[in-house]
C-alpha cells in the first residue's frame, strides 16, 4: 500500500529549538529523526542572540540538503524546521519551508504541518486587500493573516510581553483545518496546535530549554526528556522566561488522524500516550480475532506493516517469515526501470523470497489499501515465488473517502474502496480472500475513544469548504 | 580600478522577450551577453500559452545556474530574465530575480535593474498597511505597490486590456531613483525605465516578436534587430497586438548614468545612439590632449580601459602594448590565495609583463579610481617590472560622491577623491603623474548634452530622501 | 555488533551480464540488490559488439555513482560491475573495480571480490619482472599475473577459441585466498571461485543470456532464472555458444564462509542452497534451546539479527517486540554528531524504545560481538529506556581469531573474544546474562557438514603465508 | 581560427615545485596561470616528508576540479601539476595525469606535456614483455619502459644518489617525439625536454626551492623568479642538493613549435628569451609590410590575434578598433545553441560590433587558418555588420601539413591549405583579398635561427614512424 499511499498525501514534520546551544545541529538531527514524514525537501531557520535570522533550505533529502558548510552559517540557540513530503503546491523551492518574513516592527520565520480546508477563502479575502503571494503554501497565508491582524475588529488584546501573540490567536480563529504551526522571532518561539487535534505535536526539555516536534523518536534521538503533547487548541509561547499557555479556541477534541497510528508515524513515536508499534501490533491481534485463517505462515508488507503483521502472527500462532523483503537504499536519485524492464522481470522496491513463500499457504498484512495496485502487484509476486494461497488482512478498514487534511487532490475515484465492495476487490486484487479491521478495531487497539476516521467513514470533524461539493 | 568599483557598486542587467518561440533559450543566451552586468545571480520567468509560469534560479554565473535539464522545464514564448551584481541586501536565494507572485486575479512575474532612493520610505508605508516582505529587493516592493493601487486614490484609471497599466503607472509614481523594469503577465510585457534616464534600455524586434534588453550587445547576440531605445519615463506594453507606449509622467530627461559609458557597459553595446568602445577611444583621445605626457608605451588596465588606453595611444603616437595581463579564469569557485600567498608573490588577476615594460616609461590608463587602492597596486606591479616611470591618466573626473542609484552603501569614506587633492593621490599611489579626463571631455566624448554626472559632481538628479543627511 | 564488523571487515559484490540487451542497466539494478556488500564505491564496465569497452565508476552509493546521463553511455550486451565495501588499500578512485586493461592482443575488464593471503609475495615476484602497479588492490595483480603467462613454464596450454583461459588458470594457480572473479572480453566472460568455496558466486538465465552475482538476490531483482552456484575452483567460460566450465584445481572443498549466513549476505538470498533469513531463524531457536532465558520480550539489533530474534520468540513463546530502532536514512553525506553532542545525548542509527522496553526484562539477540564497544552501547540504550534486565544472546561463537579472507588488517587484540571470557565479557557489556551458539549450532542452522569458521575457531583452510606470524 | 585550431590540437601544461611550502596551493595557481594550454582537465599530486604521495585529479577546469577541501588533502614540499587540453586517447579519467605508480623499490608519479611519434611501436614492444596498460597515454608508456630499463643492456648505469636517473635516461633514448615530462619521487624532480627542443619548459627559482612551468607567466604568477629554460635533451634533476643536470643525448637544437609564438603561448610568457606579445606585434608589423593594404581600420579577431593586429595598426597607421567581441564567459559548462537557433541568428563567441565596421574598409588579422570554416563565417560576420570590404591577414604561413607533435589525428583533407591555393581561399573564406605571412617573417619575428615549422612546411624534425605513409 505504501506506494498507493504516498502518491496521494502529503505529511510533514516540524521541528523546533528554544534556548539550546548548537540549535541548528540538533534541528538536522531532529530533521533525521523525522525523514519519513517527509523526503522532498528540507530547512531550517536560526536566530541568533542578535536578532539575525539565516536558513538553509532545499530541495531532497536532509543528507542532501545540509552539509558541513551550510549548515555552520546557521547560528543561535534557537531554530524552526521542516520537512516536507510532496512537491504539493508545486513551485518548487518558493514552496520550501521555513518561510521567512522582513517587517520593520521584526522579522519573523513560520513552518507548518497539515492542510487547511479553506485556504481559498482565506487566499481571496487576503488579496482583496492587498496581499500578494509568492508560494501556494497554507504557511504563507498564516503570515499574512498574522501581520493584517490589526485591520481586523476581534477581541484579541496586543500582549506587550508576546506582541504576536495576539495576531496568532486573531490568525488562527480564521483557519479551518489541521495543523501544527511553529513560528520563530527573535525573543520567542509560538507553537500551536488545531483546534481538533488533528496533528501530533509534542514538547520535550533539554539543557534548559525546549524543543517541540512533531513525533516523540525526534526528541529521543536528541536525548531531549518528552514532557507532554501540546493540547488541541493550544498556543503555547516558549521566551527566555519559559513556558506560556493559552487557547486560541474554547473547541476542544482529540480527534488525532487514525492514520498516523495506521501508517505514517515512526514505530518507535508516542502519539497522545500511545506507542505506535504497541497500537499497530495489537491492530494485528485484533485483525486475526476478526478474520481468522488458516495459513503457513504470516508476511508483512515493509516497513509499516511489521509490526502488525507481528501481531497477526502471536495471536494466531502462525509463523512470521520475511516473505517480501523492501530495498531499502532507494531514493530521489534512484533511476527507474523503463517500462521494457520492468516488463521483463526487473522488480525494484519490492521482491518475494521464494525460498520462503514456495509451496505455503500465506497470509500477507498490510497497512491499507488506497488505489488498490499496489496489493494487486504485491499478491502477483507471492503467487509467482510459489504461495499456493494469498489471503489478505488490512490493519484498517476500508480507504473511502478523500483526505482534506493532508493533501486535498484526492478524489472518490482514485479510492478504489469507494468504488468496490471487499468482495470486488479481494477479485481485483486476486486474493483468495480479503478482510479489513472494523472501525470498532480502529479504536480499540488504541484504547481510544476519540479518533479522526474521516478516511475510513466519511465523518469530517470540520466544514469542508470548497471542498463540499467534492463530497457528492 | 575594476576591483574597486565592484566592490561597491550594483548593476544588473534584465532581458525580455515576447512572443518569440523558445524564449528560455533566448534569454539563455540574451543573459549570457549581459553577463558582465552580474556575475552573482541569474533567473529566468517564462510563461506559456496557457499561462502557466515556470521559474528556474540561482547564485551563480548564467552557465553555472542553468543546465539542459533545468532549461527544458522552462516552456512558452514569452520571458523575463535577470543577471544581479552583488549579494546587496543580502538574503541569499531569496533575493534573485525575477520574482514570481501569486494572485487570483492573474499571476505575473517582476525583475529590474537599478535602485530605489525611497526604498525605505515605501517600504514602512506597505507595511503600516499589512504587507510582509520575504525579500529586501526593491522588486518586491513594486509588487506590492502594484496590488495596492486601488487602495490609493490616484488618477490612474484601469486600462480594461491591461489591466495592470493603472495599477504601475501608479506605482512608478510613488517609487524615486534609477530603474528598469519589466512585468510579465501571461498575456503582455510591461517594459519601464525611470524618467530621468538614469539606466539604458533597448528594444528590438526578432522572428515578429520582441527584446528587450538592458544593452544592445544582447540583441546582436541573438540576431534580434535593434528598434529605438525605451525612452525616459516611458511604459511600454507589448501584447499580442503589438506595442503601446505611453508615459508615467510628464518629468523627461536623458540623464544617462555617466558609468555606463565608462565601465559598466560591454564595448560592443550601444547606449543612446553611442557605440560604448568608440566614447571609450573618444575619451582617450581627450584625454592625452588635456594630459599629454611624454612616454614610451601606453598601457592599459585589463579589460575595462582598454579602449581608452587605444585612444589615448592614436592620438599621442606612443606605441600601445599590453603590458598588463588579467587572468580570464577567475570566477566565484576561484579559490583566493592566503594572505601568507599573497606576500610571498602569488599575483593572481592581473600581471605585468616584465619583458614589455622593464626598462620603460609607462602612461597607465584606467577607467576610474574610486578607493585607490588597486591603482596603487597596479603601480606597484609596473614598477616591480622594471617601469622607470609610470603615469597614471584616468578616462573620467575624481569619482568624489557616492552613487545612490546603484549601490546605496558606498560613504565618502570610502571614496579617495572626496578624501586627497589629485596631488596627495597621485603621491599615495606612486605615481610619477596623475590627470583625470575633465568633466567637459566627459561630455564631449559621446557628443552628449546631458548625463548623470552625480558621482563626479555631486549634482544628483533625484531628491535622496533619507539618504540626503549622508552627504553633509 | 553492525557497525564494530563494518569497521573491520572488507566484503564486496560481484555481478556480471552476458549476452543479454540492456547489459548496463541490469548490472545497474543488480549492483542495487548488492549494495548491502558494499557501499563505498560502484563501477560498471560494458562491451559493446565492435569490442568497445566502456566504464563508469565512482565512490558512493550505486544510486550516486551513477545517473542517467552516465548510464547511457554504457552499451553493448555484456557487462561486469562491482560494489565496494572500505577503502582497503587507500588509494582512492585508483582502486574502485572493475579495472580495464589495454592490451594489443584485446582488452579485457576485471573484477573481484575477497582477499588474497600472498598478495605481497605475487606483488613482489612482478615487480621484479618489470610490473607497475597503479593501485593496491589485488584485481590489478591478477591481470599482471595473467598477462604474464607466458613467461611462466606451467602446463597450461593455448586455448584457440578462449586465449585467457590458459593464462588465466595459470594465475589462478598462482595466487590463495578467497575470490570470486569476473574478467570480461570481447567475446567472453570468465567467472572463477576460490577452489575453497570461500565467497558465494551463483549464475542465472535470462533472456537467452547469462547472469552471475555474488548473490541470488540480485538474480531475482531483475527477473533471472538461478541455475546453479559456480563450483569452489570452476572456472566458468560463458560465450557466445554457451557455457564451459574447467577447473583451475583439484583441490574442492566447500568451505563457505559462516560470516555470510551470520551477517553479510541479504536475508533473501540463498547460498549453496540455503535460504540465509531460514538459516538464521533456525540459529535462533537452535539458541534459545541451547541457552533458554526467562524474559518478558525478545528485541533483535536490527537489521541483521531480527531473523534469528523471531526464531528465538518463536522457539521460546516470548513474544517478539521492535525494542531496538535503526534510522535508515544514514549515508555517507551524514554529518556524524560532533563528540560534544553525543555526550549530550544525540543518538543517531540505534535508538531504544522507551514504551516497549520500560519495566521489561529483555532477551537482546546479536548476530556477533566482534570489539564489544557496540553490544555495551546497545545495553546501555536498553537499560537507559527501562528495561530492567538484559540478556545478551549471539547466533553465533565468539569471534576470536583475525579474518584473512575479507580484510586483512584486524589483528587479535581488536577482538574481544580473544582477549577475555564469556563470562568478563559479560561483565564488560553490562548484560545480566551472555550466551553464544555453539560451533555445532551454527552447521546444524543450515545442515552443513563444511563451513569456513575460521574467525570463530582458529581453523583457517589455506596457508597465510606472511600473515602466519600474526597468529602467534 | 581559434576554434579550427582548437579542434584538432592538443597542446598541455605541466609544472612542477621542489622543495617549496604549499607546494599544492602553488600548483593550484601555477595551472591557472596555464590554464589556456588545457581546459578538459587538471590535476595536482604531491609528496610529503614521509614520502607520502596525495592526489586530486578531474575533468573540467582548474576552478571546477579543485576546491578547498580537496586541495587540503595535499601535503608536502613538493608537486608535480597537469592541465590537459582535450580528450585525446579517450577513457575519461583514466586518462589524466599526472600519473602515479607504486613500486616496492618507491613509489612516483608522472606528467608530460607533447606527443610521441614512436607510441604504437613502444606500446607493442612492452606489451610482448608482459606490460599491460590502464591509459592511452605516452605518459604510462614513459613509466613503464622506466621500470623495464633494468632488462635492457644499455649503457645506463645506476646512480646511486638518483636511482631513477639510469632508467629515465634509458627510457628517453627509446622515444621519439616532442615532450617536457616530470617524475616526481618522495627525494627529487626529474625534469626533462626532448632533445628537438619542440616544447617549451622554464625554471625557476622560490623561497630556497625550485619551480619548473610549461610557461613562465606561471611563475610570474606565483613570484618565481625565472632562472633559465630547461635545454633541449636536458634531464634535470632537483633534490634536496640542488640542481644536477645532465644530457640524455649528444643531439641538440632549438626547433621550438612556431604556433607556440603564433598561438598557443599566453602573450606575457616568454619563450626562450622572446616575449610572445612581442614576437605577434612584431610579426604583425612584418605582415603589413609584406602585404600592405587600404584600410580604414584593423581589427584582430580575439583573443589571440590581437597583438599581431597592434603590429599591423602601428605599422600601417591604420587604426587599431575592436570590431570584433569575444564573450569571455564561455566554458564546458555552457549551453551550445541548437542549429535551429544558429540559423535564427543566435551568435556566440564572437560577434561583430555593428557601430564599429558599418561602411568601413576592415583589415582583419587571424594568427592561423586551419579549415577555414571560422575564417568564412567571421569574415561574414562583418559583413553582415557593415564592412564594405574585409581585407584577410595571417600572421602565419599556410597550415598546410599534419603536426605530429601535437595530436597526431590530423589529416591532410582537414587542412584547408593542403587543398587550395591561396586565391581559391581567399574566395572560398569570402575575402577581398588574403595574405599569410612568409617563412622568413616567422623567424624574423623572433629573430631566431631555428623553429620547428613542420606544419607550414612539411620538414619534420624527426622520424615519423607509423605516421610516415600518411605523409603521402
Amino acid at each position: 500500500m505504501t506506494n498507493d499511499l504516498q502518491e496521494i498525501h502529503e505529511e510533514c514534520g516540524v521541528f523546533g529549538v528554544f534556548g539550546v546551544a548548537n540549535a541548528a545541529s540538533l534541528s538536522y538531527y531532529g530533521l533525521h529523526a523525522l525523514q519519513h514524514r517527509g523526503q522532498e525537501a528540507a530547512g531550517i531557520v536560526c536566530v541568533d542572540e542578535n536578532g539575525q535570522f539565516s536558513r538553509v533550505k532545499g530541495e531532497g533529502l536532509v543528507t542532501e540538503v545540509f552539509n558541513v558548510k551550510n549548515l555552520s552559517t546557521l547560528s543561535g540557540s534557537s531554530a524552526i524546521a521542516h520537512v516536507r513530503y510532496a512537491t504539493a503546491g508545486g513551485g518548487g523551492l518558493d514552496n520550501v519551508q521555513p518561510f521567512l518574513f522582513h517587517h520593520h516592527k521584526g522579522n519573523f520565520a513560520l513552518c507548518h504541518n497539515g492542510n487547511l480546508v479553506n485556504s481559498n477563502e482565506i487566499k481571496y479575502y487576503l488579496e482583496e486587500r492587498g496581499s500578494i503571494f509568492q508560494s501556494t503554501s497554507d504557511t504563507e497565508l498564516l503570515a499574512h493573516l498574522v501581520r493584517s491582524s490589526r485591520m481586523r475588529g476581534d477581541n484579541f488584546h496586543d500582549d506587550p510581553v508576546h506582541p504576536l501573540l495576539g495576531p496568532i490567536r486573531s490568525a488562527l480563529n480564521m483557519i479551518e483545518g489541521a495543523f501544527a504551526f511553529l513560528v520563530l522571532t527573535p525573543d520567542a518561539l509560538y507553537v500551536m496546535r488545531d483546534k481538533y487535534g488533528l496533528r501530533p505535536l509534542s514538547l520535550g526539555k533539554l539543557n534548559g530549554g525546549y524543543v517541540v516536534s512533531s513525533e516523540t523518536c525526534a526528541l529521543e534521538t536528541i536525548g531531549a526528556d518528552f514532557i507532554r503533547d501540546v493540547e488541541p487548541g493550544e498556543v503555547l509561547v516558549i521566551d527566555a522566561e519559559g513556558l506560556h499557555s493559552c487557547k486560541y479556541s474554547a473547541f476542544n477534541h482529540h480527534y488525532m488522524c487514525a492514520m498516523e497510528y495506521v501508517y505514517f508515524a515512526r514505530p518507535d513515536s508516542d502519539i497522545e500516550g500511545i506507542n505506535v508499534h504497541a497500537y499497530r501490533k495489537q491492530s494485528g491481534r485484533i485483525l486475526y480475532k476478526e478474520s481468522p485463517v488458516e495459513a503457513d505462515i504470516v508476511v508483512g508488507v515493509p516497513d509499516s506493516s511489521l509490526s502488525a503483521a507481528m501481531g497477526y502472527s502471536e495471536e494466531s500462532g502462525i509463523p512470521y517469515e520475511m516473505g517480501l523483503i523492501k530495498n531499502k537504499y532507494i531514493g530521489r536519485t534512484f533511476i527507474q526501470p523503463t517500462q521494457d524492464l520492468r516488463e521483463k522481470g526487473v522488480r525494484m522496491k519490492l521482491s518475494a523470497v521464494r525460498t520462503i513463500v514456495k509451496g505455503k499457504k500465506v497470509v500477507m498484512i498490510d497497512d491499507s489499501i488506497v488505489r488498490g495496485t499496489t496489493s494487486r502487484r504485491i499478491v502477483k509476486l507471492l503467487r509467482e515465488a510459489g504461495a499456493t494461497e494469498v489471503h489478505v488482512r488490512i490493519a484498517s478498514p476500508p480507504y473511502a473517502h478523500p483526505c482534506y487534511y493532508g493533501v486535498d487532490t484526492a478524489t472518490y475515484e482514485e479510492l478504489i474502496s469507494s468504488q468496490l465492495s471487499v468482495e470486488e476487490l479481494c477479485m481485483k486484487i486476486g486474493a483468495d480472500s480479503l478482510h479489513f479491521l472494523s472501525h470498532k478495531g480502529l479504536y480499540e487497539s488504541g484504547n481510544r475513544c476519540e479518533l479522526c476516521t474521516a478516511c475510513f467513514s466519511g465523518n469530517y470533524p470540520t466544514s469542508l469548504y470548497d471542498n463540499e461539493c467534492k463530497k457528492c
